[in-house]
């Protein structure tokens, strides 16, 4: 690879990625100039694009164009819910599943003493902030149903009851499609004492 | 995702890379954003450069920033050997296993009549060139040990009968490291009848 200093540093930069090796960022940057104009350009650009354009929403901390997204700025989505997720991947899946209206809040990262993240490194006083500002009757706590995920919405829940808001959380339970025999216990044990009447 | 088209065309553009699909293209994405300065900037950087700069060397069709590849502007790799692969992934490869002194030639692909690659797709006439010009003994067709890999080699190895060449092939066998309860059956035969006497 002598004298093509340039692509072994293009190589090692996409090696970092998540899901990226070795091995797969040489494929992947062969494949890119092999296909020079079609995709390695355009995507030089649009990366470039992004990164000179895209910031964090004042408002929910999702990621934005302006100051305020467009999800904030909806007055369609003013219905008084606010969705508390932890990461702007998780506001896309809900997006993507098209089956909230209301508008979002990214916490940025869940408590974790052991990575030194504290209460002050999530967006905690903007969301109690936004409770009287919007009119908020109710707060959904959108949270991973992992232990870090469910502490933070234990937390966040703690320092939401003082404003009177209304608290949910999501279901735990069966997913759809889910098979009794391939459950783990945890899931089998929140799906029999969540169990609904029919 | 409203108001972020150019975060969706970016995924777009990514889940088409080999080794990555829509999922693991957000994911690398939001990476990115979130380390802009360190990540994003860079790599949009770099592959602007890389798209620019480099072009294919014109003696033995290697990725490279000038006419010629810094391997073959080499005085110190004339050996005499050339060392024929069918991609520059497959250079890369030897490279890295710094096993072969001489230089290169990238055929660009095999043989492959149900894709429609005949000979003259591929750099064969050049190959034939570069053996008077450059004092060549001995052509190594390095190609994969798959069907068109084979064909393609047996191919080459025609057209050059004519030059007097002296040619070679890989040797087929175990592979180091490699335990005879897992060999498939056709490395097991190749190892067997290309046996060593100690």
């Amino acid at each position: 690879m002598d004298g093509t200093r340039d692509i072994e540093a293009l190589i090692d930069l996409m090696a970092r990625l998540p899901g990226l090796g070795p091995r797969s960022a040489r494929r992947a940057v062969l494949h890119l100039i092999k296909k020079r104009d079609s995709r390695l350009l355009p995507l030089a650009q649009l990366m470039d694009e992004v990164g000179r354009t895209i910031r964090t929403c004042l408002n929910c901390a999702n990621l934005s164009t302006g100051d305020i997204c467009p999800i904030c700025l909806s007055e369609k989505r003013a219905n008084g819910q606010i969705c508390v997720v932890e990461d702007v991947a998780d506001l896309w899946a809900m997006e993507r599943a098209q089956v909230f209206q209301g508008r979002y809040h990214v916490l940025g990262g869940t408590l974790s003493p052991l990575d030194d993240i504290g209460p002050d490194d999530l967006h905690i006083p903007k969301l109690r902030d936004r409770i009287a500002a919007e009119n908020v009757r109710e707060v959904i706590l959108a949270l991973n149903a992992t232990v870090d995920g469910q502490t933070t919405a234990h937390y966040v829940a703690q320092e939401l009851a003082p404003t009177g808001v209304g608290l949910s959380g999501l279901a735990q339970g069966m997913p759809v499609g889910g098979e009794l025999d391939y459950l783990d216990d945890g899931t089998l044990r929140a799906a029999l004492s969540s169990r609904k009447p029919y």
